[in-house]
């Protein structure tokens, strides 16, 4: 099923102002949700939507809450959060990013408790629609057993990395985890296996089968001690740059909130190559479509092509949907 | 065998000044060289020293040129490496990273034409050792296909992250490629298989086979299509903002030089609740080594806790050498 872009946003808009969210602010969240599955990322948008609107009606996001800032030093700047709602106060993060970077080249917002971010690749986009790289991180609640371990002690702190490209921006978006749960449940519905591993199973063998994995709850990091030792790294930038909380403390409250995020901003329009570092990307991403496919019929594509495809395919034909989970909307 | 640190310092002080290397520049070239191997990475210490020896000797590196700075943009400068010895240009670039962060909180010096850089930690050590946070990588020659794709298109792009910690600093140092060809070739000569899927062999199926992965020279990103986006934004950042080589470019010389790094540095000292970012570090670091351990009597570590114990012992016993290629060294 089908819905179009405006209604969604409509809609959304219609139910975020029942509670309590103001015109303007609605109107900014209401975006970034149908954004996300406007762009495919379905799981971030509509169908985080009801959830977002449960971590209001609990208390976890504070409707009535901005971040603001909290420490200035230079390029980098403090945020607090203050528990409201996570994506505008990334929203809001990436754009003051922005505008330091538009003055010192460089610039960093370190945001703390700030409560989940939805979809981070809107603010990768801004930052490329303000011709900035733009290099973003979150941490987590614990979810994830370091290397070598079988508790979960590192969160998988999704990064962010854009970069604006005139074919259409690049952009990827990977936590450190090799499958987020989301998407073990997913696989395990469908009854289908993991691609690659994913986790261990109750033996304590690396396995694709997602419901071993959701029995021990030993997902595997990306790159194995790799990725367990990224994950670490950015918890631990975000909280020290924030000053806020690291994924450990993150674990103490009773539900995932009171998050640190990075993110950075990389001002490209003051070098006066610009038109040469476009042909730079260019060139690099054309190559890497040439490349030959492992899988007859299955070019290669670098990170945020496919978006753009499902972009306007949603804008022409509407925007998919879970038909239950548009329903719900409709009625809330 | 093992060789005391200062004797391997001297000697390879004597064998840089005799190739035309200054005193001062030798003293700190041989010390690099030599923090590798007593640290253990001695892949990039003394048994990469006569491979830098013989690039010196076919001019791919040039010992009377240095890293200049050739243009400024307040919190970011980009430097020509002028492809002079890429451990001097790494040291000198990390080293301005760190004045810049001291005058903005965050600088980055981006560095085009430069050639290896040998051991990274050694920058990433830097950083720590002025209270900064580090975060530096190079691209390389195309050493790795993209995801779907069989030619080598992307380069593994090394990166460090680097975390002052009083405990020992935190040092991930981690290339985009499961295994370098070093490590394949390791394991190919000791007979041993890779210790999780490396590559693929030559029916298109995954292995751990070193043998079969040489053969195709299809090395696996870490997380399978999520390293190989991180190598292609890695490659793109670095040669954008320093307006140098990507690793498209790189691989049209006959060998691998004129390569773009990207060191960026954060002050930590200015930070009001500096004792307290300790703190957090601290908590985490244990609460780490606190997990149960998947293989019993192996604890789970932190990476870079295990360079200090093998840095403890070389400084105590004498650094690990091969014996053929410190006969070399002596002889040469």
């Amino acid at each position: 099923m089908r819905v179009p872009y405006d209604e969604m946003v409509r809609e959304f808009v219609r139910v975020l102002t029942k509670h309590g969210i103001t015109d303007e602010d609605a109107a900014l969240s209401a975006k970034l949700f149908a954004d996300a599955s406007l762009e495919g990322v379905y799981t971030h948008g509509l169908n985080r939507f009801p959830k977002f609107i449960d971590s209001i009606k609990n208390g976890s996001v504070d409707v009535t809450k901005r971040a603001v800032l909290s420490a200035s030093f230079g390029s980098l700047e403090r945020w607090d959060g203050q528990q409201g709602p996570g994506n505008l106060n990334a929203y809001r993060a990436m754009e003051r990013a922005i505008e330091l970077a538009k003055e010192h080249t460089v610039g960093v917002v370190a945001l703390k408790n700030t409560n989940h971010w939805m979809r981070p690749g809107n603010y990768g986009h801004l930052a490329c629609d303000n011709d900035c790289i733009g290099i973003l991180w979150t941490n987590t609640i614990p979810n994830m057993p370091a290397w070598g371990g079988t508790e979960a002690k590192l969160g998988n702190n999704p990064l962010v990395v854009s970069i604006p490209y005139e074919g259409g921006t690049v952009l990827v978006d990977v936590a450190m985890s090799m499958f987020s749960y989301g998407k073990l449940e997913k696989y395990k519905r469908e009854g289908t296996m993991c691609p690659v591993d994913g986790g261990f199973d109750t033996k304590g063998n690396m396995t694709r089968d997602p419901a071993e994995i959701l029995k021990t709850h030993q997902v595997l990091p990306i790159g194995y001690w790799k990725g367990s030792g990224l994950s670490l790294v950015l918890d631990l930038i975000a909280a020290m740059l924030s000053g806020g909380n690291t994924t450990h403390e993150v674990g103490s409250y009773p539900y995932e909130t009171m998050l640190s995020q990075t993110f950075i901003a990389i001002d490209l329009s003051r070098f006066p190559d610009r038109e040469a570092l476009e042909a730079k990307v260019d060139a690099t991403l054309k190559d890497l479509q040439s490349s030959t496919s492992i899988q007859e019929g299955v070019a290669v594509h670098y990170p945020g092509q496919g978006m753009q495809r499902t972009r306007a395919e949603s804008l022409e034909k509407g925007v998919l949907v879970d038909p239950g989970i548009w329903a719900g909307v409709l009625e809330a």
